[in-house]
């Protein structure tokens, strides 16, 4: 499958490219939430947040981190959210990772409330020792 | 107002704990998106991504990394999502800093798509101008 990413990394295809140094760059997203919408895309290959470098994806958050702050300086931004979409069942749709910063406005209503699911004590408690398991 | 993240760290009120270490610590949401949504949250305080040390941001990003290898491998999840709301407008309700780490599965919609905005090709162009001027 062509990677749309690469090809903006190699100069193949053109952007807007606001930041890039050894690891990352950042440009704005053609089809952005709101203006500003700005994709941290790391120069190395790997699908997602699951099989990324930690060094890298701590790196793009410290990115992400001073494009958000530019966004609230230079365009006026209320807040903004840091969204990443892991897997088809994640809503991935590019399969070369990619952090989405972007600028919220006041009463914007980009995104809608999410659903949330009942979970009772019972599962709570097996959840947690599942999870908690494997990361001690 | 009330900081009820700083109440869980201090053990003031009773949550399903799944990680701690010095810098942060990483708990159940009460009210998940998906069974397993955890957040990761830094033990000192600081509002969100924008006030916030850039190395612990860094940290939290790779503790959620390894909650979403977590949520895959014990809960079976075929994706996950990472979000983080900053600011009122941006949708955040704690203002102490958190991140959301929510598995996902196969047609659970619990998201719906954002609505985008329009954006010329000069609009394109002056907001690259002004990010691009204050990252370099």
């Amino acid at each position: 499958m062509e990677n749309i990413f690469l090809k903006i990394i190699n100069r193949e295809i053109p952007a807007h490219i606001i930041y890039e140094d050894d690891l990352v760059i950042a440009f704005l997203d053609i089809m952005p939430v709101n203006k500003g919408h700005t994709l941290v895309v790391p120069k190395k290959h790997f699908v997602n947040i699951l099989d990324g470098d930690p060094d890298i994806l701590a790196h793009m958050m410290k990115i992400s981190q001073k494009i958000a702050q530019a966004q609230v300086k230079e365009l006026g931004a209320d807040g903004f959210n840091l969204i990443v979409n892991n897997g088809v069942a994640g809503g991935q749709e590019v399969m070369h990772s990619h952090f989405h910063v972007v600028p919220r406005f006041a009463g914007d209503n980009s995104y809608q409330k999410p659903s949330h699911v009942e979970c009772n004590k019972e599962e709570f408690e097996e959840i947690k020792e599942k999870l908690a398991g494997v990361m001690s």
